[in-house]
């Protein structure tokens, strides 16, 4: 049994790799049209008892006005311990050592992003599974997901699906390397 | 209709978006023991009738000793016009310029890479369709396939297999943007 909790990755890119923002994926959504379709994100986020994210990421959502993850813990990785939120922990390490210091307090974290805290939880082999949305449009320009880490991690592809506007969700396991 | 040929970026990168060079292919081609699994290859070469690469990725597939586009005309867009070889014509000057002077000569071309060529006709809005093989691994290292190229553009889904491998083709036309 493992000894933390699982950390999945949970995030949605663009075709050439580039992270699709809070207000970019609220604009996409709605550009969509079919307003009724949550691409399982509900039944995802009630799976989730917390999440993980970067102090950009985190940012990023407080500009949206409305915080989206009540009810869960949010760990935010962050240099500058100024955050006061309601079920919002600033951490001032790294992921592992966030890791190391959340146990057994959780069960299934959600990492939310982005680039950075990312790449630290892949460096270490912190990520037990990744769900990726890969929106149907090149964005030319922004945060690429994925930064170089030097290592090498083979998945499992545990599932997919695609919908009708032409996304394409992709669902990964951790393998043993 | 079009007064150009088709441009079919096909191509394998790993789940992080570097690309898998040709070695790296034969490679997990052999690992995964399917070996009489081609993965839609061998139908889509004989779709194409000629080839674009860059020069880096001349010299990669040439590294591997044998020639594998025999009877297609390859382009090679080459600083320097020092190539000299049966079906291979090289061409010193841009993506846009190649197509230009090809016309009508073909119908329907592979764009097989490398970054910066693609950078080069995705830029110009010279792709039309694309086929990507996801193969389920992150590299943490390598040439990333897309280089931010400031030009968004959105493509429509067209299909998509996955194979017990693990590995999933997503293939998808250009949308008018």
């Amino acid at each position: 049994m493992s000894t933390r909790p699982t950390v999945t990755l949970y995030i949605a890119i663009s075709l050439d790799g580039f992270i699709i923002r809070p207000k970019g994926q609220l604009e996409w959504l709605s550009k969509d049209n079919k307003t009724d379709e949550d691409y399982g994100y509900n039944a995802f986020f009630s799976r989730m008892d917390g999440l993980i994210m970067g102090r950009n990421t985190f940012d990023d959502v407080l500009s949206l006005g409305v915080w989206p993850y009540s009810g869960k813990t949010a760990y935010v990785l962050t240099d500058q311990d100024d955050i006061n939120a309601d079920g919002v922990i600033p951490f001032t390490g790294t992921g592992e050592e966030l890791m190391a210091q959340i146990g057994q307090q959780h069960q299934q974290l959600w990492l939310v992003g982005g680039s950075e805290t990312v790449k630290g939880f892949l460096n270490h082999g912190l990520v037990d599974e990744v769900i990726l949305s890969l929106l149907p449009v090149t964005k030319g320009e922004g945060n690429p997901l994925f930064l170089p880490t030097g290592r090498q991690q083979p998945w499992k592809l545990a599932g997919m699906r695609t919908f009708g506007s032409g996304l394409v969700q992709l669902h990964y396991h951790k393998e043993a390397a």
